[in-house]
């Protein structure tokens, strides 16, 4: 049974180096809201994070405690019987739900307490998330998924019969992707703080570690974005992806203007060219600048706008957040939408422990949605995997398939104590200067 | 200058009695997280309030502590000079912008503080808010625009030629303001907890009261709802208006054939037929079921989507919120937005403190931008105002245009301190039972 709720509010003083600094966010400090479900009676705790970069990570905090209270009391059998059980708990809250609906804060907060339900069912069983999922039946999948709103594009009977469909090769698959692993790229040698001479020598390197897909960030000025790619090519040469990132800077005539003056350096995808909110403008600016294609959805905050980013065509690339989204209930119905439009799922994990979730969502696209990895990459960011007890594994610019029981998210209890913010030892430290 | 921000947890227990119970939100307590711009060296006090429907409305009052910072040591000069600046400085704190970014938590308790600013700048100048704004040239309203993420839709030039043009007729719409007041509708009869004689003796009392527009909520059982819009049209005639508000509760199939039943009836908007986030979803219903007309846009976060909603044709009427979108600044863009495509503006109000808001948005509409009460109303709900200092008058179903220095929302220190959450008179003796 869950007794009670533990939310904690750590924070990494990331800004110091610029890493993680784009267009839009010149100096974050990468953070979560931390949440541990307290479990009597033999089961094991579950713990969930939601991502922040920074100032209001409190607000989340305050938020899990609060929606928190609509788990306590419940056995973690009831969660496995009813896999959409912790959503609707969370998610149908009339006055929690008032202040998004199904955005902000209180989704965010949301996303860290489903995680955690989903973290600890997987443990109970043995078995990482992906596997967990990828072992149950084509019906209690799609029990998860809440079709309200999304049911003019994907009816439930139909996201039924292409489960079903795919049922028959999920053995193959897993095999291979034990074997295989699962195709990244790297966003690590391109934040946008980063001299030039910074990113020559970590693209470099990344290169020497095998990776063949980067992705760097633009949106400063656009001829400092050209010189960016510029150097990249002459780095790199043209036998490697190149993806940009212009974190929402730009309106749609400038996203036009930016995107047709870099596409001679051959761009994968341009991601985030202006408002996460701007179904219409992402369309208006794809046909504009096709064959280049456009990917978005680290904020892209519930299935609703994912469904209508598909159903417009506005979109390449399917930007799955782990927690923007709430929790792995949302982001199957999201990834099983990609799938019938024919968009591969690129997870967003740019962050602290975006790696560790998303890996197991990909390698779920692959067992059991969409059935191939082909134009399909996880996101890598190389910062704070040191802080988690199962941190991801990557080998020639690919995922290893996790095999710790769980969704990977637990923190060190010296990492949580010296991070919490802002008594924790390093923030102490930080104030002090 | 602004030497302390004060934000208070104000919550009133409406669930008691059903008042403002609707399909999605059975049982909303109507509160506000109230921000107080104390001032040194003259300046007056500015208040701005967020609306939510109770719980949460904690995380809008620490939103508004960390975000407030910003301000704090600013002189009211300086947002006089530039009435952008508030706005710029509490949406691009790019750490909380994270949350959003402009939508959730963070974006109600930017308007909270940004209509605090105008509030404090209105009484200063010895004026109602919108006779501040009515009485500024065309270049400072432009000036507080923010058109990052709209030029696509309406340039900053073309903003400007249209006040430009509306500034000729500006001094006799003001007159004819004060003279005639502005039309409106009541919501206060068709709360969906209400018995269908509380309806009945509602509806009789308004429209002896003199209204001639009314809102029944709808999106329970279709057959409820037909059985209500019966109710209405027997009591009333079919010489009244009749609004329906379904509080988004539709999926796209279920909106067009509940909206195709009840057309029969004389259906003047349905509102909020889906989820406020489905621009597509509401312009496929929209194509449905013409000619009744949809309304929506008091969940509609910002104006981004605001935007999507005029280009998309999706809908009839453009139902701006005070404090759902970023304070006067934003709703600016959106009734210049909906002013270009010939969408009325019809406010969304029930709540606490929205109507004393947004009447001053619907005069600064006719006055400046559109030049027209045509087929533009102001929602009207009878709860709560005994508790503002300068509470909304109302006669023969039009507002009159309210005369005292400022925004509206100055609650009195008495219902402060009755309503304060958890601690006040009135959640004491809830709590006690």
């Amino acid at each position: 049974m869950i007794t009670g709720i533990e939310a904690r509010d750590i924070r990494f003083p990331t800004s110091r180096h610029s890493h993680g600094s784009d267009a839009m966010n010149p100096d974050p400090d990468y953070s979560c809201a931390y949440a541990t479900l307290h479990m009597r009676g033999g089961d094991p705790d579950g713990n969930g994070l939601t991502f922040t970069i920074g100032r209001g990570n409190d607000l989340c905090v305050s938020a899990i405690e609060g929606l928190g209270l609509h788990l306590i009391g419940r056995e973690l059998d009831e969660f496995e019987e009813d896999l959409g059980l912790a959503s609707r708990l969370l998610l149908n809250d009339s006055q929690y739900r008032w202040l998004g609906p199904e955005k902000g804060v209180v989704h965010l907060a949301a996303a860290a307490l489903i995680n955690a339900v989903w973290d600890a069912l997987a443990k109970r069983a043995g078995k990482p998330l992906w596997k967990y999922v990828s072992d149950m039946p084509p019906e209690r999948i799609v029990s998860a998924i809440d079709f309200r709103h999304i049911s003019d594009y994907l009816p439930k009977a139909e996201a039924l019969d292409r489960l079903t469909q795919q049922a028959g090769g999920r053995a193959e698959r897993t095999a291979a992707l034990i074997r295989d692993g699962y195709p990244a790229y790297t966003t690590s040698a391109g934040w946008i703080g980063y001299t030039d001479e910074e990113i020559v020598r970590r693209l470099r390197a990344a290169h020497a570690e095998g990776w063949r897909h980067f992705k760097i960030k633009v949106g400063g000025d656009l001829e400092g974005d050209l010189r960016r790619c510029k150097l990249f090519r002459d780095t790199l040469g043209p036998d490697v992806r190149l993806s940009v990132d212009a974190n929402q800077v730009w309106d749609v005539d400038d996203a036009v203007q930016a995107i047709r003056a870099m596409a001679p350096y051959d761009i994968y995808w341009v991601e985030e060219p202006t408002s996460p909110d701007d179904i219409l403008g992402h369309k208006a600016i794809a046909e504009q600048v096709s064959p280049v294609l456009l990917a978005t959805g680290e904020h892209a905050h519930n299935r609703v706008m994912f469904k209508q980013f598909l159903q417009a065509g506005a979109i390449g690339f399917c930007q799955i957040d782990a927690c923007r989204l709430a929790g792995v209930n949302e982001v199957l119905a999201v990834m099983m939408m990609a799938d019938k439009a024919g968009v591969p799922v690129c997870p967003h994990a740019g962050g602290v422990g975006l790696c560790e979730y998303v890996q197991h969502l990909s390698m779920i696209d692959f067992v059991c949605i969409s059935g191939t990895m082909t134009d399909r990459v996880i996101e890598h960011a190389a910062h704070l995997h040191q802080h988690f007890v199962n941190p991801i594994e990557t080998r020639n610019g690919r995922y290893i398939a996790p095999s710790a029981p769980g969704y990977s998210v637990d923190l060190f209890p010296q990492s949580i104590a010296d991070h919490e913010f802002p008594h924790g030892k390093v923030w102490a430290e930080e104030m002090a200067g």
